[in-house]
């Protein structure tokens, strides 16, 4: 069972994990210490904690299980899955902490350092979700660092040079790791894969596991979004959670509706129902700091699911057939144009209310969003090619065809059951 | 496959839906904002969310994956659940907001209202329970919508006309839900339907499925019966977590009892076990607010493992055979008889108190607890039979008895992999 | 279907199980109480509410769905650990609060009793780990009431004799535990069990529900370690959970990059993975309180996950067929070891602190440190012996070789799908 490809597991793999984590455990010992201040900005320990936990349980349950839809692929979406948000995380504190250990020579870190990098991972995972199944866990592993590090990077020149506050600058997070998947895919792409691969097939109970997956996602959300807002304006969290909450609400209801108007047998779409409800908390997540009235919110779910489920039906082929894009989990429609609208949306909110709360000219807001955006879309855009022209070297020895989508070529089977 | 049946998801789900969303958005647009006084009655917005967190995992998570054991409907389980949930919380919002709105001009919103909406759609779910499998999702939305009106006006009889308190009127939603979808499932009721349907089947692995719903369900349900408690008494709202860990594990273990007991082969039922855990948590969440002892919840834990068991056990088929009740999740031995018991243990612990902390006769405590029972009672029997004639109406299209059952009515299976 | 066999449930189980549970509501009833002091230690119920839940869902559903990955013995598995897990609560509520009821004569409990009990707890299924699927629920829940009396008895001596703070001598429950769990396989060692069971396998599906009862597990960990650490000391309780979170993150990665190197194919083993993620937190656990800094917690979950699986890989069946210790969840790898490990660490990083905080001389550091472990594993030996000698009385009825794996010996099927 292609013995000429598995071992690389062995030869790539191993040394790379074990040199990685080494690597971080000496920088770690040299650089970084825990917070000792345990008060920071009016957050208490026990103010953070639940909400630190929720984002921990989205991004090792939610996102590892909503990968589990592929019915030979399991153990690799849930496994890898793991693999990459842990080394993610390792790399997004050290990365993140950079300015920290140039000022004071030390990373101090706290649940907030944790959070922040738990949404540089998920960034990593989404990005990750357009190639699954088509690659093994060592291109995972150079995805993940290269795309933490290039969203790290755009952060950073966002809350410099365009002083966007942190929390719009990480909530872009969504675009960042779409454009970026997508290039990337774009670049990997394989001849024939105009067809379906022989084992891209979902089954009911692999399909249960992945609507699991997705709905932790969308019962933490509010706690994602809530998180790193400003606990010193009463309120905001408040804010946000129920925005969030009802912008997932609106949006399942929405994509039902969508996926059943445009199916030709008026069915509804597991599929369709899950993507949306995140595009959902995506767009509102990328709004949120504009979004003050419940209604905005629901109508920016509202129009989120329309964009995504319309985009699931009709786009997801389209972009493969005509740009040769193959988007294994849709991360296009559900994580990519969502954002875009989101981040739409919260211009949108904030001309509004312009004359109300803000002094700065309409005009210089447009440049700033629209530096933004280019920004962000270019650099994910070149951090994707460069990734892709990396990953395409056949020293990492990428999985052949016929073994993409399969278990069989990462993971070992002892005493396995017969397959009934 | 019943191309006559499946169109008339296209041709009613989705304009039920897109119609009832856009209403949603527009009624919100009006009359409803996010509350800004970040500390009501005490609690604030760190004292809340992990509770509010835990009820939200249990509606969506747990009640979701509770019905996934039907081998076949498992994306109908928690596909509609999820959408009848958001549906129920829109709505309930607005309709417990009403007489705030009768006042002020407008609905203010915080994660209180949240929690309460979200027992509201506890109690639409627990009424679908009874007709799962044999109803289409524009039924499921119509059930919700009428339970959720029927069980907010018991809630003002009660708390207008009885002074009950708001806390124990929102735990009767057991009885209402229960009695009201047992009504709707007798006018539902189908010719044959004395035999098990051809696909009313369970497997192992939706098995395994259903008791990680009920586990979710357990494991949070201290949070539901404490999360709405005054938090003004001190010590309070401990009491309520713990009377309600400690009678959920008496039923559990009461449930395996009395399940072997109660078998002819000895052997124990997962089904029973799960019911029956759930059914201490009902009884021990209508009494709640009389409950001051560990022995006390436990007792009623107790007892209401052993009515629900041999509810489950005998009743169920007895209540189809002899009256028609065609009772999917078994809803009456789940919520119906255990959540009686525990308004009679409410009563009964009230009246062994009485001389300590209150003043209020006997008589008239007596009366009121009848009067609560007969009113909630008599509504959820009536909205049932009103439900259930609206339904019968052919128009809503019933699936086939040959389609009961079965996701393939409503969902589409894109690239799925054949059945192993 | 092994008739002579399942009515042992009827006959055993059910009066085992009235009998017990009505003594505990007597107990209970005379001489236990709900804490009405709501700030014991300056941790207030919202302070502890979220940790508490945390290792609720740890105990339920972590340790239940782990045990799920048995072909045959998913219900046996999450059922059975339920029914353990509610007894042993209550026992160990009891049992923890002798001294309590010595000197006030009543047992007042308060989330951290719970929290407490819920260690016990855990500390009967990890040692219910190593005989799963060989016994029937009669001897778990006897294994259950022995173990938690051994490990509460043990806990006793430690804190009265050698005055080890109470969070230590908990964190002890990982070693406790597996040795008890060991002694007894051996004395229950059937022959032939060199060679697999005829069920002993596991699924793709069953390995999926497993992954995610450790995927709970290890999200909720940090809670474990913190819940128990004294809110009085600031940051104490941030460091507990950054140093959890990262010996996780590094036990994963290093557990991929071993199970990798010594597969003879160069393959990742799942088994491996979950279990060697499980002996980094359990290393860390224990070496808690002398943990400071960050890289010492990821040394620590570096050797934990290279010790872990090498054992799994080598000396799990090493132990069976030289040794007959048949060992179902390789208790020995995850728990066992790591537990001696981080003891080790935790005496390591003690003298090289020492100087610095303390003021006892090293040798008796080293003398405690030795007396710890050594009365730690020979009463878990022990208890282990005298729990096997009880379990090896006919009278219990253990299952059938035949019938060892198996669900259909303790459960019934109605309805039950054909196997497909």
């Amino acid at each position: 069972m292609a013995p000429q490809y598995a071992p690389s597991l062995r030869s790539h793999l191993a040394p790379m994990l074990l040199v990685l984590q080494l690597g971080f455990i000496l920088i770690y010992a040299f650089y970084i210490e825990i917070e000792s201040n345990i008060k920071v900005y009016g957050i208490t320990f026990s103010n953070m904690y639940p909400e630190f936990h929720d984002v921990n349980v989205m991004v090792i349950l939610g996102f590892g299980y909503m990968c589990t839809f592929l019915v030979r692929y399991g153990f690799s979406g849930s496994g890898f899955n793991l693999l990459v948000t842990v080394i993610a995380i390792q790399w997004a504190i050290i990365l993140n902490g950079i300015d920290n250990w140039y000022y004071r020579g030390k990373i101090r870190i706290d649940l907030k350092s944790l959070v922040v990098a738990e949404m540089c991972a998920a960034s990593a995972l989404i990005s990750i979700g357009v190639v699954l199944g088509k690659t093994n866990p060592v291109h995972l592993i150079l995805i993940a660092l290269l795309e933490v590090s290039g969203f790290v990077l755009n952060e950073w020149l966002l809350q410099t040079l365009l002083k966007v506050p942190p929390l719009n600058s990480i909530m872009l997070l969504h675009i960042f790791a779409a454009f970026f998947g997508l290039m990337l895919t774009r670049i990997l792409y394989r001849k024939g894969s105009e067809q379906p691969f022989e084992k891209e097939k979902v089954d009911r109970k692999t399909g249960l596991f992945s609507i699991l997956g997705t709905l932790f996602l969308c019962v933490f959300w509010p706690s994602l979004n809530s998180v790193l807002v400003d606990n010193r304006t009463p309120g905001r969290r408040l804010g946000a959670v129920l925005s969030t909450y009802l912008a997932l609400a609106v949006s399942a209801v929405t994509a039902a509706a969508v996926s059943s108007l445009s199916s030709p047998e008026g069915k509804l779409n597991p599929i369709h129902l899950q993507s949306c409800m995140l595009a959902g908390g995506v767009s509102i997540g990328v709004s949120m700091p504009a979004v003050h009235q419940p209604w905005e919110a629901m109508t920016i779910g509202f129009t989120a699911a329309v964009v995504s489920t319309i985009g699931f039906r009709y786009l997801k082929s389209h972009m493969l057939l005509a740009f040769k894009f193959h988007d294994t989990c849709a991360v296009l429609s559900t994580h990519g144009l969502p954002g875009l609208l989101g981040w739409l949306a919260h211009l949108l909110l904030q001309i509004k209310d312009c004359d109300d709360h803000t002094r700065i000219p309409l005009a210089i807001r447009f440049a700033v969003f629209h530096i933004c955006s280019l920004i962000t879309i270019s650099l994910s855009l070149c951090m994707g090619i460069i990734t892709g022209l990396l990953l395409k070297w056949n020293f990492w020895r990428p999985p052949q065809d016929k073994k993409c989508f399969d278990d069989q070529a990462f993971w070992e089977f002892l005493h396995l059951a017969v397959q009934k």
